[in-house]
Order: C-alpha cells, then structure tokens, then sequence
C-alpha cells in the first residue's frame, strides 16, 4: 500500500482483539480512503470484507467498528461525530449508527481514523487510546453501572477528566438487542443494537484523548465554510432555539407525529411534551457538540415526582415522540426520566419507545395480560409503566425479558398475530416520522439496509418549499415534487437525498447543517487535497450502498424484507391521515425503480455483477 | 410562458415557411431553455415534438431546424459553433451535426437562438436575417452554383462582404443523401444528409448579420475561463500547429487508421498525407473559427496538376482518411482536391469517402463493373477515379447516382451480398476511427443516435494516460479503463464522455477545447445567472439523447439497428489488428448495460416510463 496519507486523515487504524488481548495498527493507503471516505464507509467495507456469513452478532466472530471522516475533529461545524457498525442483534443485517458528542475529534486527535474491536474479552474490559498508544484494561470494577458512573469512574482513576468515553451501561451488558453505545452521557449510536455488541464482547467503554490533529491541504476553505455557515445561522434557528421538536404540533396537525403505536392521528398533549413546552417547563441549559454553534442538545432538570439528572440532557424529538405520543403518554416529566433511563442504561430510545409503544397495544388487545406483564397495567398513556418496563428492559427481568428481544421477536414468542403491530422493518423499530404523510420516507424504511432509519432518509416536506429544494437546482431539478407523489421523479429525489445522506455519514458529517452538496465536496477537496467533487461523493455512496445491500444479501435478506409494516397501508384512526393509507402497489413500483437506479436488479434488488464491476466492488 | 429572458439567450426563435412564404418570431421561456439548453437540444426538442412519424425526409413535412447555444458567439473560444438537424434522408433517424465557421455567432448578434425552416419552396430561396429583421429572397439564379459562388453573389447583392452564408452547393440540390450544408467554405454541418434536406426545400442558402449579442449573467467568468485556455494552449498545441491529422502516422502503426474500407491495417503512405505532409508540401495558411485562438483550419493550395482552390481551406483529418487511406489513395494532391470538391458541391467527406471506398471494394470483388462505374477503374488507389465520381455524386450522374444514395442503399440496388462492405451503421458512413482499436468507440457507433457518429463518442485511447483522465478524477473514476476493456466501467466511461459530449453539443461548444466539466458547468452558471452544476448538465444531456432514441424508435428503429458492420468482428487483414477482431458477445453485453445506465430496458433498449416520467420528458 502507498503510505501517502491525504490531508483530514491519520492514515492508521487500531484493531483490538479481545480474545487474545492484541492491539496492531494497520496503515491505509490513499486509494482506501478515496473510495470510502471514512465512517459509514470503512465501517461497511470492514463489516462486507471481514465478516463471515451467518455469523453471530453477539458471538465472538462479530467485529464492532468505530470510524471517523476526513472532516471529523476539524473546524468545520458537524464534524465532532463518528460511525459505529457491526452485523446488527437486532435485524442480523448491518448496522450503522452515527452519533455526536465529542468523542470523535477526540479519537482524531488521538491518532486515529478507525477502531476494529475484534473477539471476545474473558473478563469485562476497556479501552483507552492516548496519543496513538492503546491498551486493553480491565472493567470487572465497572460492569454492572450505569454509563454517567463509568465515566466519572474511568476518568478519575486515569486521572484526566477531559478524557472521551463511549461507554454502554447493563442494557448493553445484559444484551438487550437495542442497546446503545453512549458517547458520554448526551449521545447515542442508538440504533441496531450497537451496545449489545459491545456488550457481548465484554467491552465496557473506548476511553479516548489526545492532542494532535492531522494536517489539512487547504486550511481556508474550511474557515469559509464555517464562516458561511456562522453568517447563515437562521437556516438552523429553530434547532439553535428549541432544538429538536419545535415542529411536533404541526406535526400532529398534518398526522406526521406517530400517536400510540402509529395507530392513531390526535394527539392533544402534543403542545405539553413539544420543544417549546421542554423549554417552557424542565429546560435548564443548552449543550453542543464539538465544535457545534448550533447547540441542539436539551438539558433538563426535574425535582419532583422523580428527580432527573441534568448530567444525560434532555429528550429529542425522536424520544419525544417515542416514550409520548406513540405511547400515549403526555407527561413531559415522565418522558425526560424515560430519556434519563435509557442514557444511563444505553437503550436506544426510539427501539425502547417502540417496543413499548407495540406492548402496550398488544396488552390492550388482550395479546399481553398482566400475567406477562409482572402486574402492569400496561396501557397506551401510563406514564408509570413506561418507566418501569425501561427499567424491566434493561435488567431484562419480567416482561423485560421479553421486550428486550425488539419488536419483531417478541412478536414472534407471543404469537396470535402481534406481528401485525410490530412497527418495524428488518428487525428496526420505526423512526418517529409516518410513511403515510411521507411516502419518500416510506421508500427509505423500506430500502434502507439498516431498518427502518429514519436518518438515511428523505422528508418529503422538506422539498415542497424552502432552501433543501434550492440546493436540488443544480442538479437540474428544477420543480418541487408533490408532497404525496411516489413516482419514477420522488424515486430519483429520494435517492439523491439518500447518497448524500449517505455521503454525510460517510464524513460524519451532522445532518442538521444546511451544507450543500457542492460545499461539502469542496470541503473534501480542500481537506484531502484531492480533485474531487459532486459526482465523487455521490459514487462513494453508491458503492458504500450497494457493499451494505450486500452484506444483507449474504445474511440471506431478500427483495421481500424490503417492505412496510401493514399498518402504513391501512388510515390512521383519526386526524389528517385518516383517509390516506400508502398504496402497496405504489410502493412496490417505486421500490423497483429504485432498484433500477441503484443498478440493482429490478424485481430481486441484487447488484447486477455489471454494477459491482463499475464501481469497484469485489 | 415566462418573458425573462437569461443571460446569453436571445429568447427568439425564427420560424419560416417556405411553403407560405411566411415568417414568425416565438418567444422561449427560461425553462426550457434550462431544460433543452440550446443547440442539440433544441433541435432535438423541436424534431421529437414537431415531426409526425413516418414523414418523407425530402419531402415538405420535414423541418430543418439551426440552433445556438447560450455561449456562443460569446468571447470564450470554442463558441462560434451552431447545430443543424432534420429527420435525415441518410438513416431514417433523427440527424444533427454541429458546425464552426463564423455563421453561429452571427446569428447570435441578429437577434436568434434558434430558426425552424418548414415547408418547401416553390422556387429556390434563401433566408436573410439581419438585426433582428427576416425576409424570404428569390433564390433562382443561385440555384446549380458551387458555394463559394453562392456566397459572393448573395454578398454582392446584399451589399455587405461580412455576412456570413449558410449554403449548399449542388449536391444538396440534387439531394445527394449526405450532401452537408456549409457554413461559409471551410465547415460543414456534414453528418445525415441535412443538405439535401435544405435542397428538398428549395432552399439554397441562410444569410445572417447582425451587431448585437445579449447580455450575459456575469462576465468575469468568461473571461476567467479565456484566460486559463490562453495559459494552456500547450494542451492544444497539436491542433495549433497541424490542425487535425499529425497523429495519422500511429494511427496506422496501431490499427487505427481506417485502409481500403477499413479491410486493411498497413498503410505505408500514410506519411505523405498527414498534416504533418500537408504541412510541408500544399499548407498555405491557417485559420480559424469565430474568436478561436487554435486556428486547426488548414488553407492548402495546389497549382498542378489540378488546381486547389485555397478559398475552401484544406483537408481536416477526417478527410485525410476518408478520401485518402480509406481509398487506399496516398496522394495528398488528389486528397485535397477531393476536399475542395467536396467543399464547392456540399458534400460531406466522411460518406463521400466512405461510399467510394465501398464501390471501390465492390469493384474489386466483381460486384461492380466498368459498365456500371461509366467504364471508371473504380479501385482503390486510383485517385482520379476517386476524384471523377465525386464530380458524378454530385451531379448524380451515372454511378453517381446509385452512390448520392449512401452507401446501405447502395449495396441493396447492387445485391449480391455487397452489404457485407457497408461500412455504417443505421446508414450512416463510419467516421475515420477504427472500433477494433477502440471497442468504446465502437460502442458508440452502435448505439449513437445518428448512426456511426465519432463526434459524439469516446475515443478509448484518450483515456489510457494524460490530462483527459486527470479529468474524471472529480468523478471518482481514479483508474484507467485499459484500451481493449469493453465490461462495465468501460461502458460507464463511454456513457460518462458520450453525455459530456451532448453538453458540447447542446452548449454547440467545440470539442477540441480541454475545459473540464466543471469548467463547463461553472461558465454555464455565470452566463446564463443560473445556480446549475455539471450533474444538472449531465441531465440535460441524458434527457436530450433520450429524446432522440424516442424519435427513432417512432421511426421504427429497435435494438436490432444497434449493432456494427460485420467486417469489425474480423481481423484486419494486415497491421496491429491482425488479429483483434471485435468479440460481437462482449460488445452486445455492452449494449445492455448502456441501456442499463440511460435507464433505457436493458434488451430492447426503449426508455422506461419511470425514466421519461423522471426526466421529465412528455
């Protein structure tokens, strides 16, 4: 390999294995880090190269991936974040999960661009990487604690409190297959059980520090862009203001907001447990991530009936809607103690919430009683239960047990057709955004190798009107598409906002911020020194897609999981939506258009050998 | 439609019926202007949108359409060019060529981006536009002259010796199938037979002068892009100093020189006709096109023993082989007289050459006889004879008038299996490069709208090593494609160039100039005011060429008339490609997987509903 490492990167990965204990360090050359960028990219190529088929993803054989852009620790807003993937627990596809916090420059600063944990530890151990020196230690003191503890902990007996953790709490070590990995107490790789992972490698922690960034080629276009975006501001006030959830009322109006279980439409309590009321009522402070002057992370603070530890910050949107309204609950208290519970446990909140929110409505079916529930009145609306079951979930105990398998499992163990109110696809619980008012969404649940992700997506609201519909000019798209059209130009529209999402994750790049496709190419150029553009980023993406598609097909998925819950072809109860269910045909011609676009096969989805060829894969 | 008019378009478009005698002015709207961007793409619009299926070509419902683009006449060299097409007399399908000279950017300044010519005059006519201003003229005492003749008298009665005079000669008259229109006495719009198209209408020629060219966005960025071609003129320095042609020598050494109907590979007389010949023993001058600083356009003169009239320029490389090596002729003399001839009659070289050839070949194997060739020794090598049909074409007297056909015609009057030496495809005559040392190219032959089109094409060799490739780069395709690949990233490569090529085209930009992509797409967005970027031009592009595959499928066109002359399945008989014949299985692959990419049905080639309906295409 060429040893020419381009600006924004280490050039160095750290691959720990657990089983013996072994730490190496591999070089990459420039020609790896062109084609996949970094973060979604190494993690899905590692996952596609070094994965065995049909392996265990809580076994030994499974391979957890930490890994960072060009851009990551850089001055650029949005670049404090990093990938985590590994063969999912929860869909037995990929999964990859980005995640904010500091945690990322952090590990750039440490030396590194990736981190390949392999094996399994014989006792509960972290790591910690300072200065490109790592080690392996031993968490048998730490097992057993909640995440804000481990922190303090690891801190103070390395003696550094600027110290990065990511860190899983007992919802990880106990397997719960949405397990998180937490990079410090605010910030999750929430998604597809990456804490499980973790968990069943005995992996406590990644404790991280360092003090040297790599060179960059072109420092001043990085200060451009940040400048940009420092005079643009008002394009991310509302994240600025309220963070996420601002919009949860108009959500609820036009039936975009999920109301217990995705069932219903009316949700009244929506304007107590929104943004607005968060700030009214718990907020204490606003946090940010690394460099971040957006500052979108909530701190909350409640005193009574429970008290909530400012230390996790507050709920998102996501976890808003997840613990509220698609549980039925509108106590905002409540929701913040969920949120508290899941950043001390390392549950993902969104999988928590739905897996609740499915219970609930098989216990008011009569699918669940209070025989499994160990006595809980488990009802759309109680607040008391929700938090109990988080707790019951993250020791698995009880009805935890059971709901710690997600959604689709336990479906499956309680049988009498509970499948139909699993709102999940591969194994995914449902980000909180509703197919029905978004049928370019539903395109992205259904496609979406990881589940289905609401993040990997477009929103179709967002290019009826507005500047994400200017940035589409340059590619000659030069009228909107109707908000409920999921035809051939919605298919094309996804997709592009699909790659550059993808592109994003790829530089772990934060999607809140309003860069254009053209800023961020440019961006790259300036960094890497490379002569890269739009067309790159987008092939890059191409190929980090089509390498996940994939790895899903060697698990054995097909052209059938790509689909929706039957629910989203169905009216929602009441409200906006009660007329307008997804039509199955529609989707399903639009998913193979979509297919055809990717150069997939039309009717299976699999890469044509003409497609991989192009692109490189092999 | 929306009046605003965007910069470096003059939002009129001139319609003239010859049948009526009437002349009309309509008003473009930015859309589709954004849309079709001018050019090849506003002649393919109006031809795909105007034309009924089935119509005679030569007869009154075809239309002849000349469209500019939103750079030209404009000060960024390369943009004095116009386009010209119809429904062609040669193939059946549609037909466009792009022309240099000065014709365009005079257009410009007279007021028009585009002129639609319909109907049939009942006496020859010729247009004359001037300042914004149109009239219809008698042309009868021009009809039966050469073009340069033509030119002089419509100056002389006009009174202005700056005019500049789009015409036909003869040849077009006598609706030679591949009689060319002249700009001037140096360019043709050669490819299709659209001089014979002008011919069946009666019309002899389009006078144009005007003083005013619109306004555009923003300057600078013209000039910008001036300068950094000025800086880099070593780029072009070949062109420059030789015009086309100084590489025929190892065109030859490596099979890329078409010998004797493209039968043959060795052909030691190539160093007496290259430009490097043409350089040393008949170039008198060298000129240029409007505001072009590489001046390519050799002036030759000859005195015995024939002359050569230098007022026709010389011999482009084109013309090198077509009447030259292609003929098995080696005499330079004879070469540029043919040129010549071909100048004063309208005829285009490429077909002229290739159609004599073939009765050469036929004359050779007994399928033709002196009593069919007027008692003519039609074999290669006889330049006399070469240059004595030429008279006869254009006359359409005795062979002549079987090969003013073409040659697929040809060989069908003559039987016998003389269509196995049919150098073309869908009827047009292969251009001067070889598809067995460049099996992209061949691809391209195949599946070019126009038929065997090396204009719109890739020429495989170019992107083995040197700037060309550094110029792909920004689209992630970071490695040569070796020469003799004809897979997958071949195919997108050939796709890739094919579609940059159709921007030139749309732009009317000339292709020898070395600005990239992006180059391209920026001076676009500066002239015009619009926010574009290279993919919307690529889009553009991919919408138009899809738009000509619509006309000829209406046409009756399929799959089936994307294919190659059998001869490039067989080795050349002598030379580097003695033993390389094409592989028809590997090249029908190709063809596929084009399909694949343009979104086309990968067996029959005919553009999806979900692709017409995404590219917007009604």
């Amino acid at each position: 390999m060429a040893k020419q490492t381009p600006g924004g990167y280490n050039g160095r990965i750290l691959r720990a294995n657990l089983s013996d204990n072994s730490i190496s360090v591999e070089a990459t050359d420039e020609l790896f880090c062109r084609k996949y960028l970094g973060g979604a990219g190494f993690v899905t190529y590692f996952l596609w190269k070094e994965l065995r088929q049909g392996i265990d993803p809580l076994g030994s054989d499974n391979k957890l991936i930490f890994a960072l852009g060009p851009l990551t620790g850089g001055s650029l807003p949005g670049g404090g974040r990093n990938c985590v993937g590994a063969k999912s627990p929860l869909t037995g596809g990929i999964a990859k999960s980005e995640v904010g916090g500091f945690w990322g420059a952090e590990l750039k600063r440490a030396g590194y661009d990736a981190i390949i944990v392999e094996g399994k530890a014989e006792k509960p151990v972290y790591l910690w990487i300072h200065d490109g020196e790592a080690s392996i230690r031993d968490a048998s003191h730490l097992w057993g604690r909640k995440t804000k503890e481990t922190q303090q902990a690891i801190r103070a007996e390395l003696g550094d409190n600027r110290i990065r953790v990511a860190v899983i709490g007992p919802a990880g070590e106990n397997l719960v297959r949405y397990a998180c990995i937490m990079n410090g107490l605010y910030d999750a790789a929430g998604r597809g059980g990456l804490g499980a992972v973790a968990g069943s490698k005995n992996l406590k922690a990644i404790g991280v520090r360092g003090h040297q960034a790599p060179q960059v080629a072109e420092p001043g276009c990085v200060k451009e862009l940040r400048e940009w975006l420092l005079a643009n501001m008002r394009l991310v006030r509302d994240f600025h203001e309220f963070g996420t959830g601002e919009a949860m009322g108009g959500f609820e109006s036009t039936g975009n907001l999920p109301v217990r279980n995705f069932r219903d439409g009316l949700f009244p309590g929506v304007k107590v447990i929104d943004a607005q009321a968060v700030k009214d009522t718990i907020r204490v402070g606003m946090e940010a991530c690394f460099g971040c002057p957006i500052r979108c992370k909530k701190v909350v603070q409640v005193e009574e009936p429970y008290p909530v530890d400012p230390a996790y910050g507050g709920p998102e949107y996501e976890t808003l809607a997840a613990l509220g309204s698609n549980c039925g609950i509108d106590n905002l208290k409540a929701i913040a103690k969920g949120n508290e519970l899941c950043g001390a446990y390392s549950l993902d909140t969104i999988s928590t919430g739905g897996v609740i929110a499915f219970a609930m409505e098989c216990f008011e079916r009569g699918l669940l009683s209070t025989r499994d529930t160990n006595g809980i009145e488990l009802r759309f609306g109680n607040d008391e239960a929700m938090l109990e079951v988080i707790e019951l979930i993250a020791k698995r105990e009880g009805i935890g047990d059971l709901l710690g398998e997600g959604t689709a499992r336990a479906a499956q163990r309680i049988g009498k057709g509970a499948q139909e109110f699993t709102m999940q696809v591969k194994g995914l619980e449902a980000g909180m955004h509703e197919p029905r008012a978004k049928p370019g969404l539903g395109l992205g649940y259904m496609v979406n190798p990881h589940g289905a992700d609401h993040c990997c997506n477009i929103h179709d609201t967002m290019y009826v009107k507005g500047w994400p519909l200017k940035e589409l000019r340059p590619f000659g798209l030069l009228e909107p598409v109707p908000l409920d059209d999921i035809g051939p130009r919605k298919v094309a529209l996804f997709r592009l906002i699909q790659l550059k999402q993808i592109v994003f994750d790829c530089l772990v790049l934060c999607s809140f911020f309003p860069y254009s496709y053209q800023q961020v190419a440019d961006v790259v150029a300036a960094v890497t020194g490379w002569d890269t553009g739009v067309m790159e980023q987008l092939r890059v993406a191409e190929r980090v897609l089509t390498m996940a598609r994939l790895f899903n097909i060697r698990e054995g998925f097909t052209a059938a999981d790509d689909t929706l819950p039957l629910r989203f072809f169905q009216p929602k109860t009441d409200g906006a939506l009660a007329d307008k269910p997804l039509n199955p045909t529609e989707l399903e011609r639009a998913k193979s258009y979509y297919y055809t676009l990717m150069g997939w096969d039309a009717r299976t989805g699999i890469p044509t050998p003409e497609k991989l060829e192009e692109l490189d894969i092999t």
